[in-house]
């Protein structure tokens, strides 16, 4: 089983493909990550048509089973989000149209996935990629990684891999928490 | 020359198709006006691909030159915006998938070409098309009033029309400034 996950962008798309072993619980790898990057001179629509094109051609290549989209933080400026609900729409559709089961999910979602908090820092989200995806160092530029997150993320939520690690987390305090 | 404006939405997307009778400024016609309405109980991938087929049924039917769609109020709400972005993406997509020429008017730029003033009032703006178009009566829904609105915008933008009416507004005050 194959998940490709998508951090969508206007100007750069992340993307990872990670696939789970075995149905029910076996391990994940790392398949491909990478970026669709759009040229800033270029207009809008052009910049739509080269995500959505670069999606289609995963898509048609991998033969992903599921595609995991990452969702949007709302507290970001207007225009900003008005930009990635554009390129979010191509790709929903690009998906949509290769018949492929979608899952959408908020930032925070997938760093509880991941790390275990959903206000874990990048750097704690890489690290346990790594650990999870048995991997040298953490994927990049760090847009992939965003979509290799999201990929984990839809096959841990999918149950399809049940993580048995517990790996300690660098650099995290403990948070006590005293009546008053 | 045929000219397709559209205003986005993710729920209903209103369209309007005016003709120019000759290039350099010929009169305005209706062609066509109408709604695509997508079901609130289906999921958005789903409801951007009707929009996106949608689109491109009409960009393939009538062959417009010019495709018109019409901007973002920023100051909506942030989650309002992402829904509008999305639609908006499978739109430009449509467009520039068809080789059509795109232009995107903002709403108080789509009131100042065809009232004369950015805070024109939607009854106005109706009123208006009426009259330039010589309609009985004001498109309808008022989302396909907002398409042809768009579409007629482009024309007379794209220099293709030059308004020669100058017709007195209903219910309009004059503003006197006096200096202090």
């Amino acid at each position: 089983m194959l998940c490709l996950g998508i951090d969508p962008g206007t100007a750069v798309t992340g993307y990872g493909v990670v696939r789970c072993a075995a149905p029910g619980g076996g391990s994940l790898s790392l398949v491909e990550c990478g970026v669709i990057r759009t040229r800033a001179r270029d207009e809008l629509p052009a910049r739509l048509t080269e995500i959505f094109d670069g999606i289609r051609e995963l898509i048609a290549r991998l033969t992903p089973g599921m595609v995991a989209v990452e969702d949007v933080f709302y507290q970001k400026n207007v225009r900003t989000t008005l930009a990635l609900g554009h390129a979010r729409g191509v790709i929903l559709l690009a998906a949509q149209q290769a018949c492929v089961q979608i899952h959408e999910f908020a930032p925070a979602d997938i760093k509880k996935a991941i790390v275990g908090t959903g206000s874990a820092t990048k750097e704690q989200v890489q690290f346990m990629l790594t650990q999870l995806l048995r991997l040298k160092s953490a994927p990049e530029p760090s847009d992939a990684a965003d979509g290799v997150a999201a990929a984990v993320t839809c096959l841990m939520r999918a149950h399809l891999h049940a993580p048995t690690l517990a790996l300690p987390l660098r650099g995290t305090g403990q948070v006590v928490l005293r009546p008053t």
